[in-house]
């Protein structure tokens, strides 16, 4: 299993280790120390070793951040994480804060005590936070004290090793551009920033465009690592030895000289001696880096991560490759859909459900031969109520056991070396009340609506996200998060700067992978999502139009369970979309199963859909 | 008539003007002067005493600026107003420049040889303006040279005296506030900003404030006034006494002491020498401001203008007085599109066709008792191909006569004393192509999509342009403007801050009237704009919803043209808004129509539109 089901914090030891760093605190005479969810890398998944806010605080969600002071403890976090936060940490250690409408700097703007001095670790914290949290302080006569060595780590007795995983080459079959190309245009692209040198910081960055893959965190196939690639077309990557054989070591060896990371620092100084200018991405880069290189006398130019846009627009190669993981995952949710659509609702809980999901991507990956490499995320596996919680991850504690007449919602994606997938399904179990149906119908129009659209060159993601809402709008609901997520090549599963939301500001580009996955959520009762990945691309040009435009072209085919749709609701436009997606997924997939009472259950499933 | 249709550039003067006023820029030494279309009160419209761009260059345009150098002299005007710039302006005197792509900051960090000192009056350019170009000729070590007399008003020989258009009182049963009640509203708000004072720099603020009402400039009815409010609920109106009769001075005089406009500049340097830090908005005020203040001992703190938010959120009064405005603007368009369908096509001309419409709004004004005081703008009046210019304004020039199996755009407004009107119509002059009859079709789908929309609470203008768009996009087609702008009530048909578009990021708040007038143009062939204004209120709560929705009352009551829908096109829930609409307009209408003719075209031009 790729997902625990575990409650895995200790918050009876948050007392103890709090006051261990209290001490440290004093001694350092600093009145407050944050620990962020965030690790050297600024990566959505971090290695144990890196959990430094679940040590301390119990709390084990995907992000939040303590403020440790010396009478009083604060755990920062968002909406869907203060139910969570109560059961894991101690209450008499830890009070909870928001980490959206006051986060730390907001908090210490209005409540910090005159001259408060704040400590960080600056491998910790990007120069983005840093400036934030300047501002707050000397507003209040306070001031950032960087700390050179993490007083957290210095109490942490039994802190985990740092990972170790193996790194494999992507080859050129699914990366469809050679690492050397892609280094020599980072390299040529520097001198019109005025820069010698750039900072790779973020590992999904070094992955790319080394065209390898690593195992270090969980669901996000990257190698901790960083990397520098000079104008002159040199590159050193700062990536341990026992993550390579010699296959990988030799590879990386043709354009880089792969040196330890403990390394990194000396060299990075180095380069700054000699004079450099050196590109660094402010969201992403640790603060520390910005004095090593300007205590050695370089100079830090401001830049995006030269990699993430072409990162972003995938290749032909990529999207083929893409397009495959999708077929296959595809063929696993017709068997785990048969399968749940086969079981006695009381019969199963959630857990079951995500064990038997998982089984069905292994089973497929292992017979088409393209082995499920991880999940792309811990699943979210909802039964009635606990559907409507969005970022809902099943333990033993929450387990629900299913329930005739209520919706199930799954999410889930897997990692294969050609592509990592994403996608959630809402299906019946049972009977289900019409006005769930109507929700579900009003959902799949918002979805079909993203589907379908054609946009003209420009077209940002804040342009597309309303056309997946109004249908909801008109029935005065609305879902509280965005409509789509940019989704790296068998990278992360959360990759940007593609995506549409509300603040989606960045242009959508032929090549970008999103997913489309609007939902409604009614607390205490049910929620839906329905989700499909897809790829930007050029659409034909359309007769009698005037200019060529952009449109999505789907990846997903998976039913959408047709035992939730009201087709009076539906449009002819929105009828003929789901039909016609029904018939290409049975065409699809049909192929790719062997099991006859499977295929039926495909057959069934992909039926059309008509007005009555 | 509100509106000429003469050419009234000289560009014959262009040379010699050019030459008189090189002289004095080489007196001053420097090396360029900016001749901005803007006047001292940064408004859209300017009094001919301020028409400084079109008395050097002959461009009437509303939007440009001149930058005269010694060698070279650019008029920089946008897209749409290329053409007309070749034919108002002396080619070997003036070149063309592209005001959006490379504005005069962009085309000066460009071409600026080192060391450019460039003139401006600063009285004539806001501080965010001001900021752009020194810091574009920062990096040329160049300057900016603020002018303490603008010498092309020293070389201006008759020039128009300023205007002293008559100051009317804004009543209570207008207006809906007291201007007691407003002006003590900004005065409190003053502290939180750590303000004393705040100055009202834009004469639409100073009009809404002070209820009062003016004629000074074409088309939007404030006095050419600022004011100095106080945070201790004084305020000083500098407005000439020759604007205002007894009565107006009695009325102001128990809010304000009211000064001549030469005491402006005095008055806010004894507000500053009292220590005082005063309130002013960086995109509105004149930049001089800020010298004025800071030289006098003062500080300037930034802040939108206090008035404009209040203004743009209508109160029940003033939306009540735009109801019955719109009802009288109706009917004066049922009576001209009457006249317009009797016309033998050829026998008319688009000036006789602006000239017949300001006729009916002034007889069903004279007839309803409440007089057309002004149009709201020059009306827009393009048949054939003239109807894809998108800001065309007719002149005898260009003026065309009406061909049957075209099409016929007329964008026009009224100012009364209770609103604002703002409404274009697209109508069929004998039979129109089908092709084009398709697109009006999908014009009309997107006005439908926002007049019909729901949305919660946050929503952004952002949010709904798509929504307008996405018919067409469908079709491979777009428009190249925003979907819908502010207007004022009985002030500025261009009012911010809400507006529909993919810049608009206010969040729309009930009370603000806004338009919404999708279009689409196909240059050299024919132009299609529907326009209705609506305003933002609260909607009723939806059945089955979980939380409370604004939506758009529609305010413009007159038919669309039924012959240009192609119905098969169309929704159900289109046709029933449409079919809804019209029944509407035909009993809020009717009523106020006498004559039977008419009344019978009317009921005609609002039956049911069915699917064949």
């Amino acid at each position: 299993m790729f997902q625990s089901f575990d409650t895995t914090a200790e918050p009876q030891f948050g007392a103890e280790r709090v006051a261990q760093l209290r001490d440290k605190l004093a001694a350092l005479e600093i009145d407050g120390f944050l620990v962020p969810r965030a690790d050297e890398y600024q990566g959505e998944y971090v290695p144990e070793s890196a959990e430094r806010l679940a040590w301390i605080t119990g709390f084990t969600g995907s992000a939040g951040v303590a403020l440790i002071m010396a009478e009083q403890a604060i755990v920062f976090v968002d909406g869907r994480y203060t139910t969570q936060l109560k059961e894991q940490v101690d209450g008499n250690v830890f009070i909870g804060g928001d980490l959206i409408g006051e986060p730390p700097h907001k908090w210490l703007a209005a409540h910090a005590p005159d001259g408060f001095r704040l400590g960080i670790d600056p491998w910790l914290h990007t120069s983005a936070e840093v400036t934030k949290l300047q501002k707050a302080l000397a507003a209040k006569n306070g001031s950032v004290a960087f700390l050179s060595r993490n007083p957290l780590d210095e109490i942490w007795q039994g802190r985990p090793a740092e990972p170790m995983g193996k790194v494999a080459i992507q080859y050129d079959n699914e990366a469809g551009e050679l690492a050397t190309a892609k280094i020599k245009k980072i390299a040529d692209g520097l001198p019109q920033f005025g820069a010698q040198a750039v900072v790779l910081t973020d590992p999904s960055s070094v992955a790319w465009a080394f065209n390898i893959r690593g195992a270090d965190v969980p669901h996000t196939p990257h190698p901790l690592a960083r990397a520098i690639i000079f104008a002159d077309g040199g590159a050193e990557i700062f990536l341990d030895e026992k993550k390579t054989g010699a296959e990988q070591r030799a590879y990386l060896g043709q354009m880089a000289k792969q040196l330890p990371p403990a390394d990194f620092v000396s060299r990075l100084e180095v380069t700054a001696r000699d004079g450099g200018a050196i590109m660094l991405d402010p969201d992403l880069a640790p603060y520390i880096l910005y004095g090593l290189i300007t205590e050695s006398g370089g100079t830090v130019v401001s830049g995006d991560d030269p990699a993430r846009m072409p990162r972003a627009t995938k290749n032909s190669i990529e999207i083929e490759g893409s397009t495959k993981a999708h077929l296959q995952d595809g063929a696993a949710m017709v068997e785990y859909l048969y399968w749940l659509d086969s079981q006695t609702p009381e019969s199963i809980t959630e857990i079951d459900a995500v064990k038997a999901l998982e089984a069905c991507r292994a089973s497929v990956g292992q017979r088409m031969q393209n082995p499920l490499k991880d999940i792309s995320f811990d699943t979210i596996s909802g039964a009635g109520e606990n559907a409507a919680i969005i970022h809902y991850r099943v333990t033993y504690a929450t387990n629900r056991r299913f329930k005739s007449g209520e919706m199930f919602l799954v999410d889930s994606g897997g990692q294969y070396v050609n592509g990592t997938t994403d996608i959630t399904r809402t299906v019946a179990i049972g009977a289900v009340p019409v006005e769930q149906k109507r929700f579900f119908t009003l959902v799949l129009k918002g979805m079909i609506a993203i589907s379908t659209a054609r946009f003209p060159k420009g077209t940002r993601g804040v342009d597309l996200d309303p056309l997946a809402r109004i249908a909801l709008w008109k029935a005065g609901a609305d879902y509280g998060h965005g409509t789509g997520h940019g989704v790296g090549s068998y990278l992360s599963v959360h990759e940007g700067p593609q995506r549409i939301s509300r603040a989606a500001m960045q242009e959508l580009l032929p090549g970008m992978i999103l997913s489309n996955e609007p939902g409604y959520y009614r607390p205490g009762a049910f929620g839906i999502r329905i989700e499909n990945l897809v790829h930007v691309q050029a659409a034909e040009m359309i007769g009698g139009g005037d200019r060529p435009m952009l449109g999505f072209a789907t990846l997903t085919w998976c039913p959408i369970d047709r035992r939730l749709i009201l087709p009076d609701l539906m449009t002819g436009e929105e009828l003929d979309w789901l039909n016609a997606y029904h018939a290409e997924t049975r065409g699809k997939l049909l192929p790719l199963i062997d099991d006859e009472k499977i295929r039926d259950w495909l057959r069934q499933a992909t039926a059309p859909v008509c007005l009555e």
